[in-house]
C-alpha cells in the first residue's frame, strides 16, 4: 500500500466513522441504554410500567397503540405530591381566610371562619360541607383568574410543609416525576385529573410536572366574562361549576379530552372511577395505584384515612390487574429534593 | 495533479455533497420556498396572516412569542365550513326527530315536534327557544357518549347539503385548511371553539380539520358515568352543562385552554368576545372575521342574517385592527372539493 493510498483510506473511514456518528444522533439510536426511573427499584410495579410501555410503542405488535391514543392520566394530590396532614388547597383555604380577616370582621362570629381564626381546626370540620363551601367560595371567588392565579401562585412560593419545611412544589414525588417524563418520551400526552381546583394547579404544572396548562382538568368554579373598565376579564363566582373527583373525573376527562386513556394513576378512592373507566377499554390498558406506606419517609395510609382514603380501590386492584404501589419498597427516592 | 489525487478529491467532494444533502433533509433546510396558503389571493388578508406568523416565529424578534403560547382558537360554523341555509347540527336534530317519530307517537301533536314532521320550519322557529331546546334534548340526550358519537358520524356520512349536494364535511374551507396546517407548520396549537355541540364535532374534526377531539371546545350536555350491565359508560343527560357562544367563548377557553389565545378566528357576533378577548392580550395577538361575500360560490351574508349574523363585529373590526376576510376577493377557492 503506497503512501497516498492509505491516506485516502483514512479519509474514507474518518468520513464513515462521522456518518455513523452522526446517523446515530440524527435517528436517536443512543447506544447508551440508560434506565429512564432511576428512582424506582426493581420490582413488579417498575416492570409492569416498563413492559406496558414497550408494548403500546412495538409497532406492528398486538398491542400497539397510535401515539394520539396514548393519553395518560394523573391524580395530583397524594399520586404527584404530598397530600398529609392535609390537601395543599385546603391549607391554602386556611390561609386565605386569615389574610382576608381584616376586611371581614363579620368572621368573627361566623363559622367556619370563627374556627379558622381560631385554629380550631375540629371546628372547622364540625361546620360540614356546606361550611367548607363557604369558605372555598369566600377564598377562591370575586377576583379574576389572573389575579386569582397571582395570589396561589405567591402563597406556593413562601408557604412551607410543617413536617418538612418545605415548599409545597418541591414534595412532589421523584418516581412519578421520572413516570411523567418517560411517558412523555414515548409519545405519551400526560394530563392532571385532580379533585383540586384546576386554576389552583395550572400556574406551576408546566414548571414543576412539564404539564402544560391545557393538560390540567380538576374542580372549577363558574367563571363570567366582563369589561373591567373597558378591559376584558374573566371573573370567578362563587359557585361551584364542576366537582372532577370520583366519578366527576371519567365525566371531566371525557369534557376535555373526549377520548379514554389507555394509562391512568392515583392513589386513593376518589381515583377509583377513573381507574375502572380507564381499564375497561378493550384494548391495551394499565391502571396503577400509589400506596402511602413510608411513615419514616413520607406518610403511611389507606382504609382509615381522612385524606387521601384508600379502600375500596385497594380490594378491587387485584381483581383489576392494576399495579400497587409499594412505596416503602418500589421507591428509592421519595422526593424530588432528595434526588442524589 | 496525479491519478491517485484527483480519485481522492472526487471522494472528497461526493462526501461534501453527500453531507450538504443530509445536512440540508435533516435540518428540514428545504430551499424551495412554496406558498403554505395556495387558496388565497395576495391581498390584506393574506400579507397579513403572513407577516403575523413571520412576526412570532422570529427567535430574538420583538415579537416572538415560544411554541407553547403559540394557541390559536376558531370558530367552526360559518369559519371552518358552511353554516347555510341552516347549522348543520340543526339539521341533523331533524332529521333525528324524523327519525325517532315512529317510537314517539305523542310528538304528533307536540309541539316543536309536530312541525317538524310536517315540515314547518316557521312553526319549529315559532316554537322558541324553550322548543329547540326541547327538540335538542329529544334528539341529543338519552344514550351514551359512545353512541351519540356513531349516530353522529352515521348520519354525517350519509347526508348531504341540498345546494351543493356534497357531504357537509366536504364543505369546509380549503383557505381555512390551509391556514390551520400552515399555523400548525408554525408551532401553533389550533383550536375549534364553537358553539355548537362538543361531541357533535369530535368524531370528524381530527380527520377533516387535523383537529384532534382534545383540542375541540363547544356547547355540552352534562353526563352522567355509570354502570350499565357491569361496563361503565357515560350517560349522556337531558340537561345543558354549558354554552360555548358569545361570552361563553372567552369562558370556555380559559376552561379548557387555561391560556389566552394570541390568535382567533371566527366569522359572526357570536365570535366578538373571543376575537376581543383574544386580541387585548398585551402581547403579539391577531383577530380575523370571515366575511360571507360570495353568493355564487357559497353565500353572502352578514348584518341581516337569521344564521351567523355579522353586524357589531363588523363594526369594530377596523378599530380593533382586526383583518376582515372578503370571501369573493380574498379566496381563490371556497370549498375544499374545489382544489384542482
Amino acid at each position: 500500500m503506497n503512501r497516498l493510498s492509505s491516506k485516502r483510506l483514512t479519509v474514507y473511514y474518518f468520513h464513515c466513522i462521522l456518518w455513523f456518528l452522526f446517523l446515530s444522533f440524527a435517528t436517536g439510536a443512543n447506544a447508551r441504554s440508560t434506565d429512564p426511573l432511576p428512582s424506582w427499584n426493581n420490582g413488579p410495579a417498575k416492570s409492569a410500567i416498563v413492559q406496558f410501555v414497550k408494548d403500546v410503542t412495538k409497532e406492528g405488535g398486538p398491542d400497539f397503540v397510535p401515539p394520539a391514543e396514548r393519553i395518560a392520566t394523573f391524580d395530583n394530590d397524594g399520586t404527584l405530591w404530598c397530600e398529609q396532614p392535609m390537601y395543599v388547597q385546603e391549607v391554602f383555604a386556611l390561609d386565605r381566610v386569615k389574610g382576608q380577616a381584616p376586611d371581614h370582621p363579620e368572621w368573627k362570629s361566623a363559622e367556619p371562619f370563627k374556627s379558622v381564626l381560631g385554629n380550631d381546626m375540629k371546628g372547622v370540620m364540625a361546620s360540614g360541607e356546606k361550611g367548607l363551601a363557604e369558605m372555598l367560595m369566600a377564598t377562591h371567588a370575586g377576583m379574576s383568574v389572573e389575579e386569582f392565579n397571582q395570589i396561589s401562585k405567591y402563597w406556593l412560593s413562601q408557604s412551607k410543609h410543617p413536617r418538612f419545611d418545605r415548599l409545597y412544589t418541591e414534595l412532589v414525588y421523584q418516581p412519578m416525576l421520572e413516570l411523567l417524563a418517560f411517558l412523555r418520551a414515548n409519545d405519551f400526552k400526560t394530563y392532571i385529573v385532580s379533585g383540586g381546583g384546576i386554576e389552583f394547579m395550572r400556574p406551576w404544572t408546566e414548571k414543576v410536572y412539564g404539564v402544560p396548562p391545557e393538560q390540567v382538568i380538576g374542580s372549577s368554579i363558574k367563571m363570567k366574562y366582563e369589561l373591567v373598565d373597558g378591559k376584558p376579564v374573566l371573573m370567578r363566582l362563587p359557585e361551584i361549576d364542576f366537582i372532577d373527583d370520583k366519578d366527576g373525573k371519567p365525566v371531566g376527562i371525557q369534557k376535555f379530552i373526549g377520548r379514554r386513556p389507555i394509562a391512568a394513576f392515583g392513589n386513593s378512592d376518589g381515583d377509583y372511577q377513573m381507574l375502572q373507566w380507564t381499564t375497561a377499554n378493550n384494548g391495551p390498558h394499565f391502571g396503577l395505584l400509589v400506596h402511602h406506606t413510608d411513615a419514616e419517609r413520607e406518610y403511611a395510609y389507606d382504609r382509615d384515612s381522612a385524606v387521601g382514603r384508600l379502600d375500596k380501590a385497594l380490594d378491587e386492584a387485584p381483581k383489576k390487574g392494576w399495579t400497587v404501589v409499594d412505596m416503602k419498597k418500589d421507591w428509592k427516592h421519595v422526593f424530588a429534593f432528595e434526588k442524589p
